[in-house]
């Protein structure tokens, strides 16, 4: 059987570690496939690689003890003594992570870092990432590689002039200044060895016109942004059924909270900026109007691995009566990822094997900000899923 | 400009006043189109009736006072003063309501009604409607007319063994017993005169072979049963949520609150019970499993027109973690029923002008529990209607 | 050091369990004191029995692996891996578990009997019930032991005539007909002995007049009924909120589900009832006026050992302006109760010591449904209980 | 009769403008005084003056049509047409209605500011607004006078060396610098006529020493802060429940969501400020520790008048058990706080009828963060105001 690497940044974090988990877990027929999008039935002939090719490694900048971390993240999401079952799985994961790329990320991740690699540029940070995942290839000789960025939210970064230019860009990465935060060179990494790239967070990832110039001329395939799990999920039926309905929208006003290592960094101010964006404008591409909106994400830390969410939904009638609905979720956000990865690593194999090159637009179903298209709604998204799959 | 009949059945009660106050609203400029479904601009080519073509008469078993009363249900609705701005056109509407049968609507209904025709026999009941129908139409000089049924709900009605075979149906209706419920006998009047019959009600309406036979022979057009406004409608997109993204509901229990004339009958267990048994089946449609499922209705009077539903969604995530979606709708029936009057009146209208005869499908999203098809995803619905118009 | 017995009716269900369990746990050190009343600092001088001092038997119908339903009920609560470190405790109290009663406890409860004892009148019942009481005391060297009901809630039990004179019912309860239901089987038992009966549930127990009379003669004390420990504890300070702010509550409406065996044997309509009745009157005792309400409890068995209630609070303001108050409880049964079954063995174990004979009022604060006070407002209550102590 | 004058600040906000519409209506007959607490029956021996005994002015910045304002307003809280059935009391009460204090208000208030009267010096302010309260004296003849902050929430104001003394404060502003925030002015300007100011804002009002010096020396008195009509009035009644079941909360997460023009102010970081610290510390006084809390406000213009609170309680149960309790507050500000108003003006006057003199501590239930007392529950706080009326 010819087998795909997935490597995860964010390597020793919560989604990374069910995700291997959970891999680990359905291999030993511990737990049934629930969460996965391309277990479903009408996925069966698409021709997606099986759940037991894949074999994960990956990057981080913290120090973590890969086991008793996942033990306790899977206790906490309900599913405990899991981790003991899937120590071998863990184990050998846990030896596959090396130090991860920290420059570039901000105060707040640069505190955090205490396992990271000593690049000097951003060009030594690539050549470093670039030479661990030929490691990666070469020792388990994959065929293909899909690098997914799980890394803690990075503040805004600020376009830098020759994002627009490979040539200027390659030049500017030999200086000491940062011009690219750590998810984009972990996607410049990627596209250097035409491996794919998905980006499950709001962070600056591939959407550098340099760098998708690049993922074209290599045969690189990539896809995101910021994993739908939660809240905008919801929204993206929600909104429909408004619009459908000619029901006009006065207000969507939306509250996070969560208690993970994720919440934590988007305490500061500059990383809940770059979130917020990414979750407030799939209403107005819904409804076709920009109704009144509002999303509030704060960290209370007693929650752990659980984000509950609260949307009010103020909304007009016939003859202009006034209407509310109101939802809570209740949400483990790693076990809502972990089988999104699993499917998003079988999908981008699949296109780098057609060969397809660039952007992935037909991933839109799992991001909140696809990249390569307008289309917001559920329904429509994962229609065309199946379509590009010829399923 | 050619005119088109919009026959209410339950003319006196909260959604036909509404439906007929609004109307004149719109036509005033007073209100702009919210929640008609049919002013969608993806409508606008479909060649429907225009809303001023429109002409509302109706049959009540109840006596009430229809400007006092639609003044105090829009008053709850949240648009106090309309009913002023509009007593012309519901004081032509109050002339143009007559009485209506409640023979066969069981012991509820039966003891409400006080302004029922006289019909001995279901025969005479079908000639005594069809006698109103034809006179409104004759006075109005309509081209089209289609009945809406809107009143309440009545209790399950046993099928009687001439219900699939229409001769020996008629012969049965010259007997002093009643062989069909009211929603019915107003469905054969309807069909009699090539008309269009649309139940916005649970009650059996026109689902009975003999009068499904009868509207294909006449020319007669048809759709149903149970309007989605509220809770279901909010079902039938994340019911799909869950679907598509192959996550297992372990259980789906809801239960709504109402507190007007429809609550106070649906008090009654045998009326409750067809209703909920309308509420309830869309889930296994949509998930491809029946979850454990509950749907509690119960009458709140304090409520007045409003109507709440809590729904609370058990669900299970990758390795069996279980999370929870609440929701929390609140909505006033009659506005949201309303314009979704005016929608099934004019598309009804569109199919009698086209030709068609028998079971509308397309008129699926109206409906909790549509006829003609096992289609219960909204966006699939209304991508059918918009088919179905060449939109 | 004195010991107390705590004797548990229903001794193998989640309540019981988790109650055994949990004392063992703080026995060890496993866990703060935390949902314990009797542990706050103001109990703290009042010479209650201490933690320590309590030991447990009891009787049950149901033949249950004591340690493998504990090991389940508390990992479903939260608390995996618990059960195994107090396996010692557990084990050494499945021994103490005697074959319950189940004459008289409906269809329900008698089908579902596997570990009956076999009587075959009400007073052979009492006698052998007694007899295990009287076994588990001197096995123990207790001075006291308090009865505590946690069984299934029972149907309506009709009165029999002789319940108000104790001579009359001792002569009835030769017969082979019950005149009593099961908990007020265990409260004779109890009182026979001088013990102390405490009925958690909303069943009969000791509210039979001769039975009052018989504790009082005795010299036994007894309390209840039906724990307060999740939606109507909430409604109980909520309420008082209204009350004092002088806005009328229009409607208040409660919907509970629940997925454990209560919730089960709560489906059947007779069982139910006596629930229902329970829960629903002391709005209007705390607020003076009668609301509507209504209060629904459904089995949802997805949800396990978890009960999860909304309720929709209607009022009026000033000038009758029209508010709501929703609020969503979402709560583990038995780790709600476990802890008050230790304060309710603690308080009735003080009153015994202090020669107190026949009702506690003071403990109102524990019930739903208190015995021997119409106060309903929890500070009230709690503040009563605490000057009763001299705390 | 003797008369008293209600003297409002923010005369043209919706607070005052139902507080005069309400007390109209209730003159006339028109509403039952629901939401009053000096209404129930307790308070019915007090003493207190009649309603009919008050007599309204004002101040405010704004130029606002009243009658126009309090038809919208009244209409926005679900009375349409009262202000119709007022309207000569509103255009009486207009015409009382004086140019207010913008200086010191911070930059949002006086951006506001379009009918201000033009003092140059705090001093200059006070005798301003003294002069118009001895006018509206006057005028009818009052005995005494209440004055209400009631307008929108001013930016922390920090606190000038001269706070602490008397004649040092005196002194200082005579200067063109400001030394006091309006609500302080007004506190000055009231005490210096011996009349009563009641804070129903977080502003600063009259928590300056040498203001409470100055009351004292007067015989004036005052009472506040915030007034407590929503959300922060339901967690001091569930705050209690945790605190007596001995159950320990984890975090509280509180989020309002407002539309009015307080809502509009409090947009501005500089004024949240002041209000999130006035809603934030009460759980720590009731529960004896300092939880995990935040208390969120936004502003969501669609909403209009009516404000919406969901919290969100993690607490731990026995064994550590973790559980939730979620509610939602769908609340009219302006119709809850009224009839506050009208209560705390006949409190503060029966005040000062009885010759005392300073702060009230016992009018602690009506704030969220009261004056002379550290008692923040409802039940204690109401026992305590009906102790010191000796009602």
């Amino acid at each position: 059987m010819e087998r795909t690497g997935v490597w995860l940044i964010g390597a020793r974090g919560s989604i990374s570690l069910v995700t291997v988990a959970g891999h680990a877990a359905l291999a030993a027929g511990l737990a049934p496939p629930a969460g996965l999008v391309t277990e479903r039935p009408a996925f069966a002939g698409a021709g997606l690689a099986p759940l037991d090719a894949l074999v994960f490694g990956g990057h981080d900048v913290r120090a973590v003890d890969v086991r008793a971390e996942a033990a306790r993240v899977l206790a906490e999401c309900g599913v405990p003594g899991l981790a003991a079952q899937v120590a071998d799985a863990l184990d050998t994961y846990a030896a596959a992570v090396r130090p991860g790329v920290a420059r570039g990320g901000g105060g707040v991740i640069e505190a955090l870092a205490d396992d990271a690699c000593g690049a000097r540029t951003d060009a030594e940070a690539v050549d470093q990432v670039r030479a661990d995942l030929d490691a990666f290839k070469a020792a388990h000789g994959l065929a293909r590689l899909v690098v997914v960025n799980l890394a803690s939210t990075e503040p805004p970064f600020p376009p830098h002039p020759t994002w627009a230019d490979l040539a200027a860009l390659r030049t500017a990465m030999e200086g000491e200044a940062s011009v690219l935060p750590p998810s984009a060179l972990y996607a410049f990494a990627a596209f250097e060895g035409a491996d794919a790239y998905v980006n499950f967070t709001p962070s600056v990832g591939s959407r550098v016109p340099a760098l998708a110039d690049l993922a074209v001329a290599r045969g690189a395939v990539h896809a995101g942004a910021d994993g739908k799990t939660g809240e905008t999920l919801v929204k993206s039926v929600l909104a429909e059924l408004f619009a459908r309905r000619n029901l006009p929208v006065l207000s969507w006003f939306g509250q996070n909270i969560l208690g993970n290592e994720d919440g934590r960094v988007l305490e500061h101010p500059e990383n809940k900026a770059t979130k917020v964006r990414s979750k407030d404008h799939l209403l107005g591409k819904i409804l076709g109007y920009a109704p009144e909106t509002k999303v509030g994400i704060d960290y209370v830390g007693s929650l752990g691995e659980w984000k509950i969410a609260w949307d009010h939904v103020h909304f007009a009638g016939f003859l202009g009566g006034r209407m509310t609905l109101q939802f809570t979720w209740n949400g483990c956000d790693s076990i809502l990822a972990a089988p999104l990865v699993l499917d998003l690593a079988r999908l981008a194999d699949w296109a780098l094997r057609r060969g397809e090159r660039g952007v992935l637009a037909a991933l839109a179903p799992f991001f909140k900000d696809p990249m390569g298209t307008d289309e917001q709604r559920l329904v429509a998204q994962d229609e065309a899923l199946l379509a590009w799959l010829g399923a």
